[in-house]
């Protein structure tokens, strides 16, 4: 069987027009602070506009999707959003190559916060809002956005939205998958808007709480600011972004089962409380490391709190600078990268639930080891897991270790540091931001050459979507191999 | 059922008073050399034999050694062995501290090489014959070394050998396992031979000779100069001793296969295909990145062979401080570093058939997720891998990985950079010998604390006994709760 073509050009089109709309946001800013950036908006809007009414006006009449189609929409959808996304910032010539334009707006989209920028405060603020907003736009995923808008079946909507859910499935996945993105969105504007709202409340301006609050909503990272939240040197504000960037890291699903009045059953979430659990002891661990630094043991605390926070839900805001602590807290940190968030949430890195899956099968093994013939099984969130689901999760641990060795094999080849080679993938592949040294938090990502810029940003997306479509996309002997078979038939 | 101590004890006994034989060899070494270090190798064997005897004089009436029983000999015995190997270094008082003698011997049993003497070439000749020559005992391992040579019924040892011979088992073990030991340990000491005339040919001295072999043949490192062999300058040196550790990381299975007159068979080894194309790729790329260092192509080739040959096969010998090489050389060879040897030889790491499989392992599940029906297989040396198998390998990466992490954080809180703490990790776990940085080919690993020296031996003996035993002995709620299960029967 080919690709179903006509519906993958179908769904992108869609997908334009929505992006259009999106831009809206930024367009309007640029009106209001009277900047130039205004035809630069418009121009992309009405390009955007004309390509996705020329593929997407016609509902094409077989509208089957199946896995391998959504897989290539998937990672078609982020690479030309993307591309059509860094037009703002190239046109306008406040980002002169494409590829750096290109660069920043993966960036945004995948929620990771990386930037070429090296003069963040001289960038329009309306190209900086847009820069932001992609982060929003990103977090909860395009295709799920684009599902909850769009007159899609049902059925067919399932190979989409599967390609671009972060985590492991564990059970059934609900089938009225268009009530779902629904309600994830509904659940995501919400916190949105009282995150917002508190943080008016604690007197920051609109427009530096829209910028944070979609840095944090999408565990993004992007600020306006050179020296990130921590500028404005205010426990206030740090503790409720901090407490945010948390939220928006737990699996969403929790929070429906609070809103249909199951509180019991969300608590009771083993994923959520081995994240919380972390955080608390990485919390704990960095805050004594850094305390003589701090000169009190409030103010290591406070800076911990915020540190773990945005590392472990991947946003990457910075209130200091994390390359100055102590070795064993850094070591911590490039750790906490590793992990991710929730399952469901808008976090990236591996996922606590992989971790917590890929470390019970081990001591399984290990009391396999001891009475071969004993019969067990590896149990998550209170179900025994089937032979199938184990093998996913070791498989993608596999595909993540072979994509960041190779990465980091290639970004080797620019002649800087071990450290910043290896932590610059670490943090384009697990969707953090900053990483250590040269990439560190008061560092950057405009070094690089653009061959390196365009490897991490395939990084950046093969770990937002959990690494299957990006690879599919640029394996052809996954493609050939297909194509014979099906001649074969 | 409890474990079978009697049997533990018997067998502890015995590989007590093999050791106490090998300990002749340095002892032999001080008398010729007329070193006063003669006392302190006596006490040792006499010591050994008093404690073997007592534990070894008895056959138990119970012989059965059970899967668990072995993962403990397997453990107990490499960490006694080492403790009482390290007395001569600190009777002597060469070595005036005794974790710094248990790390040093633990390095050489678990052939990694790594070494916390900052002055080689200071010590007695007899000692650092010791100290080379545990790196032989180890390379092919002191069990199954016991197996060949002490009455014990076949059935009974598979438990033992299981929990020391390294790699991924495809297919059937052999029944005869004590033949299939001694014919090992031939082969083991044919090469070592052939490697020991090839080097007096080329005029090395004896000493030097022996203390290269063993180094070489167990795939160890150790060397008696400060500058390894690279102090000779000579390329017949380097020619001989970097083919020969590439031969000691084959399979000594295929050259049984040679000896069978089935070359033809060895020759398709998929594994061992693997490692030569590895080793060629890698030497050419390296080769390629160093050509500007050392002027000549010539050159550059040179060395990049030795030290791919070294590294790959987690030898450790050096020719050239390769910490100064660009940064892309050095990522190659610390992840070469990962990657290891093959099944059943002396070399350490993951090991290639690992490799392969968990390659192959993604590529199938890539596929799968293009057409979710297939019906696909992991095919390795010809055969299709059962899920059993798969999920083995899987599991080892995952205790792996959670080991190496766990060990990098840990040693963090010593103050070290973080090159320095992550390739220490990665030469211990990997019995490698020499990292980079404050570890590379002309640092040591002196300046770690005894807790940080003990952690590494740690990681050494796990390295080397593919993480199981090591990990049993030190789980005790794997330990409790069998008990649990057994009181419960």
């Amino acid at each position: 069987m080919a690709l179903n073509y006509k519906m993958i050009a179908y769904v992108l089109g869609r997908i334009f027009l929505v992006e259009a709309a999106l831009l809206l946001l930024p367009l309007a800013t640029a009106v209001i602070y009277g900047e130039n950036t205004v035809a630069v908006f418009l121009l992309t809007i009405a390009l955007l506009t004309a390509v996705g009414l020329l593929l997407g006006i016609r509902t094409p009449k077989d509208t089957t999707i199946f896995a391998r189609d959504g897989l290539v929409v998937a990672a078609l959808a982020w690479v030309l959003m993307s591309l059509f996304g860094a037009l703002p910032f190239r046109l306008s010539g406040e980002i002169p190559h494409m590829v750096d334009a290109f660069f920043e707006v993966v960036s945004g989209f995948t929620t990771t916060g990386s930037s070429i920028l090296t003069d963040i405060e001289a960038m329009s603020r309306g190209l900086l809002m847009w820069r932001s907003f992609t982060h929003w736009v990103g977090g909860v995923g395009v295709l799920v956005f684009a599902m909850a808008v769009l007159p899609l079946g049902d059925g067919r909507g399932m190979h989409l939205m599967r390609a671009e859910v972060p985590g492991v499935t564990v059970g059934k996945m609900s089938s009225k998958l268009r009530d779902s993105a629904r309600i994830n969105y509904a659940i995501y504007l919400g916190l949105t808007v009282a995150e917002i709202v508190l943080l008016l409340l604690g007197g920051m301006p609109l427009y530096d709480t829209l910028i944070h609050t979609f840095g944090s909503a999408g565990t993004g990272g992007f600020s306006h600011l050179a020296a990130s939240v921590g500028a404005y040197d205010n426990v206030y504000y740090e503790l409720v972004i901090g407490v945010f960037m948390l939220l928006f890291g737990v699996n969403f699903n929790l929070y429906y089962l609070v809103l249909l009045g199951r509180a019991r059953e969300a608590v009771r979430s083993e994923e959520m409380r081995v994240y919380f659990g972390v955080v608390a002891v990485a919390v704990a661990a960095i805050a004594v490391n850094i305390t003589s630094l701090y000169g009190s043991a409030w103010q290591a605390l406070r800076h911990a709190f915020f540190q773990v926070a945005s590392i472990i839900t991947t946003t990457g805001f910075a209130t200091q600078n994390f390359d100055l602590w102590p070795n064993f807290s850094r070591t911590v940190l490039v750790m906490l990268m590793f992990f991710g968030a929730c399952t469901g949430s808008t976090g990236g890195g591996l996922k606590i639930a992989r971790i917590v899956i890929l470390f019970k099968a081990s001591i399984r093994d290990l009391q396999k080891a001891l009475h071969p013939r004993a019969v067990t099984s590896v149990r998550f969130e209170g179900k025994a897991l089937d032979t199938k689901t184990l093998n996913s999760v070791h498989v993608y641990l596999t595909l993540y270790i072979l994509l960041f060795a190779g990465s980091v094999l290639l970004l080797s080849l620019e002649h800087f540091d071990l450290v910043t080679t290896f932590t610059a993938v670490t943090a384009c592949l697990n969707n953090i931001g900053p990483g250590l040294a040269m990439v560190g938090p008061t560092g950057n990502f405009a070094h690089f050459s653009h061959l390196g810029k365009l490897l991490l940003s395939f990084d950046m997306l093969a770990g937002r979507l959990e690494l299957f479509p990006m690879l599919v996309l640029f394996a052809p002997p996954a493609w050939r191999r297909k194509r014979r078979a099906a001649a074969a038939r």
